[in-house]
């Protein structure tokens, strides 16, 4: 949205400027993974909502560019990691860290990524960095928790459809929630204002991974960045697709999904499963889903005394946010 | 030591609540290793100079507690990475962490435990915790800096002593350091006294370590607890003993040294390195290293104004830890 693109390059500067402190230092095979995956590029989503959020209380939102840079490091650090329980080769187009060097030198520079994101929130007041790092290391500890369910889940036998939400929820929302609090933390905002934008922060994040599901499955190319559409049904990953159909088959629609999911012609696999969503409405249940959090994310904010013209631009943002994937 | 009998115990109790605090917590595979590897038992070295320290400057030890786990979380969350780095089957007779479940799970509950062991210490008022956290975010990224140098040192083609020195210090050294701090901050210390416990830990630790050294090529089967003897030299480890032999060596030495380095009879191999030690008195080198850094960690503790039948306890311990060694 432009008209956050000024906090969107204020960050990008500052980012650069961090980038470039880190350059040089020794040893280099536990901070050049840091400047490269920082270097990736991404869309900066989380610290620019710690700066929109600082912006909303009308407080500049230089105040909240280390609260920003936190945050980013932890999800750098948290990409880092999760390459590697993924074994995933590709990021971003580019290597991952522990394919360009090797898995002890991701770990071990991931750790370091870890605790930087804990102390560049030590350039805040006291009081601020308390308030601060107490929101940082609940979510950092609920984004663990996410990353273990969502390994569970592969080789679990019954998952629900709310295990899903509270798995995404932790593996992905509660970030987007804890940097716009962090946001509202370092411009000085009430406990209840805080747990207001983190709310909006939370569900957003919802909406948006589901949103995500719809899109692996159903997006046209053009819409879907080049990205394989399907790859979650090849994979049979637990999505809200999988699992609202799972819910909701009727004895033989549950026979053929099973034949699906053992299916491993590719190409039949991804139509089969497909017209079977089709079928049970899957789609439309999907996006009704993601409606319900958009919602509770904008009602989140409806206490919110702020200049109504800013609380309009982030609700915008969310929207704009949400279009994107739809 | 007998004096410190009664801290021990303290922090053994603090411990096993916090443990038995995280029986139970969801998901399993991210709480069970912590609870496991903390029931492994280990000296509680670290927690217990926090606990020192804060009885020194005649601060009731309590309020060292949380430092203490702090310590020791951090200390066993770098023993689960270290083992996945150093690929090491067994840890105190038992399965590491990658071993008993696997190395996704040890990567994601060490990521946890670093957290919590920051997490711990927001128990503090903001202003000590600022100050203990920044101590803590220092001395972590060092101890990944030398667990690097350590990886590093491993296939570098030139390593002096002085090298060797910085990585044991940054690798075993500060976190001492960092303990005894941590308890006189809790205790309220100067930052003058802050900074002469912190300097009495680091070179205890270098001097523990250097010991430990001697110990693996020179203890009787007796005094080094089981442990196999010549260990260092049948992995051409790069450690005080080796490095001090190639400073010394002359050419027809350090041909001997080569060929002793590319020897594969292991009995032969240790007792040909023993000798060449000998020749070049390099365990006598050793043990003044290790005297110096005991001198140097000694008198750090000299301008400090405190109980000095307590000063003198705390050096007493200094002697008894590095004699249990030597």
């Amino acid at each position: 949205l432009k008209t956050y693109a000024p906090l969107a390059l204020q960050f990008a500067e500052h980012l650069q400027a961090h980038v470039k402190g880190i350059k040089n230092k020794r040893p280099s095979e536990l901070y050049d993974p840091e400047a490269y995956i920082l270097s990736l590029g991404g869309k900066r989503l989380r610290p620019l909502l710690a700066l929109i959020a600082c912006d909303l209380f009308d407080v500049d939102s230089k105040a909240a560019l280390d609260a920003g840079l936190a945050v980013e490091l932890f999800h750098n650090f948290s990409l880092i990691h999760d390459d590697i329980l993924d074994a995933a080769p590709i990021r971003r187009g580019q290597d991952t860290v522990h394919m360009k060097w090797n898995t002890n030198i991701a770990i071990l520079s991931g750790d370091v990524m870890l605790v930087k994101s804990l102390q560049v929130l030590q350039s805040y007041s006291d009081a601020h960095y308390a308030r601060l790092s107490r929101v940082f290391h609940t979510t950092a500890i609920e984004v663990c928790e996410g990353q273990q369910l969502d390994m569970n889940f592969e080789t679990a036998a019954k998952v629900s459809v709310p295990d899903y939400i509270d798995m995404i929820c932790k593996k992905t929302a509660v970030l987007l929630g804890a940097s716009l609090q962090m946001g509202a933390i370092a411009a000085g905002a009430s406990s209840m204002d805080q747990a207001r934008v983190y709310e909006f922060g939370k569900h957003l994040g919802i909406a948006f991974q589901l949103l995500d599901d719809l899109l692996d499955a159903f997006a046209d190319a053009e819409s879907n960045f080049g990205k394989q559409i399907g790859g979650d049904i090849l994979a049979n990953k637990k999505t809200f697709l999988y699992l609202k159909t799972l819910e909701l088959a009727n004895g033989e629609q549950k026979a053929r999904f099973d034949a699906i999911v053992a299916n491993i012609d590719k190409i039949e696999k991804v139509q089969l499963m497909l017209s079977l969503y089709r079928e049970l409405n899957i789609d439309t249940q999907c996006n009704t889903a993601a409606d319900v959090h958009t919602q509770l994310a904008i009602s989140a904010l409806e206490g919110l005394e702020v200049n109504s013209e800013k609380k309009n631009q982030l609700i915008q943002f969310a929207h704009s946010l949400l279009k994107r994937q739809n």
